[in-house]
C-alpha cells in the first residue's frame, strides 16, 4: 500500500467532498442551474477577496490571469515596475516583454521582501511608470511581500496602479483588497482554494477599469471587460471549465463556513510550527524576515543533497514537496500549508523529514522537530 | 427522480469511468507518473489527430487554441482570409480583429457549406494573404465544410497555410491532417473526447510552424513554440489541468480502442439516423446539403415557438438541446450526438421530441421518428 500526499505549493490537496462533487454528471454552462451556481460562486469569491468589485473568473491557469492584467491593464507606451524577488517576480517581467511593455525591475534578492521605499523612489523618478507589478507570496522563496506598505505608496498617485498576484496568497493570509487600495488581484484556484488547477480569477478596482478603458494592447480570450459583462449575467464569454465551478462553489463554501478570520489563523498556525520545527532540526529558513505562511522554504544544510532528498521524500513515504526552482535549486525544499492542511499533516510531514535527514547522515536527536512543531501547535 | 440528458454540442455527456478516473486524488504535474500520462496523451492526440506532429494542450477553452491559432500562426501586415458561415466562423474574424489583422470575409448563407471555388479566387486575388480559417463543423449551423478540397487548394501556396477549428469535427468524421495537408488544427476537450471543458488542442504542420518563427504578434500563455518545448518534455510551460489531464488518458484510450474507422461510422449512423427521423416527422434540416455529423439542426416548424420547444425538453424530459444562435434563434434546435453516445440515446431525444411537438400541435402520427430512427440503425 502506498499512500501519498502533496506538500507542493500547488497543486495542494483536496477535500474528498469537492473531488466527488465534480465528478457528478456533467451539467450545461446555460442552464439556470449552472447560472445559480456562478451567482454563488460570484458571491462567495467577493467574500474571499474582500472586495465590492467583481472577481472574473477564467478557464486557465494562473499564469493567464497574469497575462490578462497586462494586456488589459497597460497600453502602448506604459511603463511598468516589477518587483522580481523570485521566478513569479520574472514571470511579470516576462509577460511585459511579450507585450513590448518596457519594464523597470527592482531585483530583491531571493529568499528578502521588497524595501516599499525602492519602489516609493522608482514611481518618482519616472513618471510614464503606470503600474507596479508584485507577488503577495513569492512562491518560488516562500517570502510574504509589504503589500499594505506598497499600496499605499501607489495609492498617492491617481494614474498609477498596483498589480498584485495573490496566487498563493489569497485564502492564506490578510489581503483585503478594498481596504488597502490593491487596483487588480489575481489567483488561482490550485492553492488555498482547494481545487484542482485550472481556474484562474482577476479582480479589479475602479481605478484599474479607468485603465482597461484605455488599454490598446492586443487581447480575446483574456479580455477583461468582454468578461466582466458575462459574469455580471452569471456566464463565462466562452465555455467554462464547468465541473471545476462546480467544485468552487463547494470550496467557497467551505471557506465560507470556516470564515476568514479562523482561515488566516489555522495558515499562520501551520507555517510558524512548521518553520519553528524546521529551526528546532538545526536548518536555516530561506526567507526568515518575511516568510509567507503559505509555503516554507527550508535550507537544506551542508553535505546533504537537496535534490536526492526531495526524490526520498517521495519514494519513502509518497510526499511531493517541492525542490528550489533556478538560482535556488538544490539549495531548498518547499513545504506547502495552504488550502486543505491540518495540523496533522504537518506532523506528517516533520516526522517524514526526520526520519530522511537522520537517514541522510544530518545531526540531531530524532522527534526534536516533531516536539517543537507539537509545543508551537498548542500554543495556539 | 429527474434523470438529466445533453444533447448540446458541448458539453456533451461524459462516461463514468472518465468522471470516476478525475475524482481520485490529485498528483502533481512533475511527478514521473504525469509525465507518463503526458506521454501516453500525446501518442493518443497524435492517433486522433492522425498526424505524426504534436498535438499541444492548453489548459483553456477551444477558444484559446483559436487565439493562439492566430496570434502565432500571423504577423504584422498578413492578412486572413475567414470563411463565416456561422457563429464561429465569426469569432475567427473578432479574433483577428482583436489582433488588428486585416481579414477578408467569405460570407456563407448559414446552413450551407463554402465554395472552395470562392477560396481560390480569393487568394490569387490577393497575395497578402498568409491564412485561411475555418471551421471543420460549423456548430451553430449544423454545417460540415470541405476541408479536403479548402486544403487542396491552400497547398499549392508555399507561403500559406489552411487553419482549422475541429472542435466539433476531430473524433467525428475523418480529417487525416498529414494526408489531407492541413496546417493548423484546434480542439477542445468537451466535445467527442468526452471529457469535461476546460482543455483545447493545437496541433501545426511544418509549414506552419516556419510561419510561428517568423510571428511578432504579442503572446504569452498560447504561446506555441514555448508549449512545442514543454511539449517535448512531457510538460506544459503552465500548471495544468492535472484532473482533465488524467480523464484524457481515459478518453483518448477508449477511443483506442474502438477505433477510428468504427469512431466515424458511429458518429454517422447517429447522425444519419436523427436527420432521416427529422425528416420523417415532417421537419426540414437547417444544412440538408452538406450536414456535419456532430451535431443535427433542426428547423422548428411553423406554428411552433422555438424557444418554448427548447425549454419544455428540459422541464418536461430533462434533456439540454441547444437552440440557434443569433439569426438562427428560434428558428432550429440542434441535437448533439457527438462523444460519448450510443443508438438508443438517439431513441430518447428522438421520442421525447415526437412527444413534446404533439404537445405543441404538430400534426403527424407519434411514433413516425422513431420507427425511421430504427429502420436507419438498422441498415447500419
Amino acid at each position: 500500500m502506498e499512500k501519498k500526499y502533496l506538500f507542493s505549493p500547488g497543486p495542494t490537496m483536496l477535500p474528498p467532498e469537492v473531488l466527488l462533487k465534480m465528478a457528478e454528471p456533467i451539467m450545461h454552462h446555460r442552464e439556470p442551474e449552472f447560472e445559480k451556481i456562478f451567482a454563488e460562486i460570484r458571491e462567495g469569491l467577493k467574500y474571499l477577496f474582500q472586495t465590492k468589485n467583481e472577481v472574473l473568473v477564467f478557464t486557465s491557469s494562473g499564469t493567464g490571469a497574469m497575462e490578462g492584467a497586462v494586456s488589459n491593464i497597460l497600453s502602448r507606451g506604459d511603463k511598468a515596475l516589477v518587483i522580481r524577488g523570485g521566478k513569479f517576480g520574472e514571470r511579470w517581467g516576462e509577460v511585459c516583454k511579450a507585450y513590448g511593455i518596457e519594464f523597470i525591475p527592482i531585483d530583491v534578492e531571493w529568499g528578502k521582501a521588497v524595501e516599499p521605499e525602492s519602489i516609493r523612489k522608482a514611481l518618482e523618478s519616472d513618471p510614464a511608470i503606470r503600474a507596479v507589478y508584485t507577488q503577495a507570496s513569492e512562491t518560488s522563496t516562500g517570502v510574504r511581500h509589504p503589500i499594505r506598505e506598497i499600496a499605499e505608496i501607489v495609492n498617492r498617485y491617481e494614474d498609477k496602479v498596483i498589480v498584485v498576484d495573490a496566487i498563493t496568497g489569497i485564502g492564506v493570509f490578510d489581503i483585503p483588497m478594498d481596504q488597502w487600495g490593491i487596483d487588480v488581484v489575481v489567483s488561482g484556484s490550485q492553492k488555498a482554494l482547494m481545487l484542482p488547477p485550472g481556474l484562474a480569477f482577476a479582480s479589479l478596482s475602479e481605478k484599474a477599469w479607468r485603465l482597461v478603458e484605455r488599454s490598446n494592447l492586443p487581447k480575446f480570450y483574456f479580455d477583461f471587460k468582454k468578461e466582466l459583462k458575462s459574469t455580471k449575467k452569471n456566464q463565462s464569454s466562452y465555455t467554462p471549465a464547468i465541473s471545476l465551478f462546480v467544485g468552487l462553489r463547494e470550496s467557497l463554501n467551505m471557506i465560507r463556513k470556516e470564515g476568514l478570520e479562523p482561515l488566516f489563523r489555522r495558515h499562520e498556525k501551520l507555517a510558524k510550527a512548521t518553520r519553528e520545527a524546521a529551526k528546532a532540526l538545526g536548518l536555516g529558513l530561506y526567507a526568515p524576515d518575511s516568510p509567507s505562511n503559505a509555503v516554507t522554504a527550508v535550507k537544506i544544510p551542508e553535505g546533504i543533497d537537496g535534490e536526492r532528498l526531495k526524490d526520498l521524500f517521495f519514494e519513502r513515504f509518497g510526499i511531493t514537496v517541492a525542490e528550489g526552482q533556478d538560482r535556488a535549486k538544490g539549495k531548498i525544499i518547499r513545504i506547502a500549508h495552504l488550502g486543505y492542511y491540518g495540523r496533522l499533516d504537518m506532523v506528517m510531514v516533520i516526522s517524514a523529514l526526520e526520519m530522511l535527514l537522520k537517514e541522510m547522515g544530518h545531526r540531531f536527536e530524532l522527534g526534536t522537530g516533531v516536539r517543537r512543531l507539537e509545543e508551537v501547535l498548542m500554543e495556539f
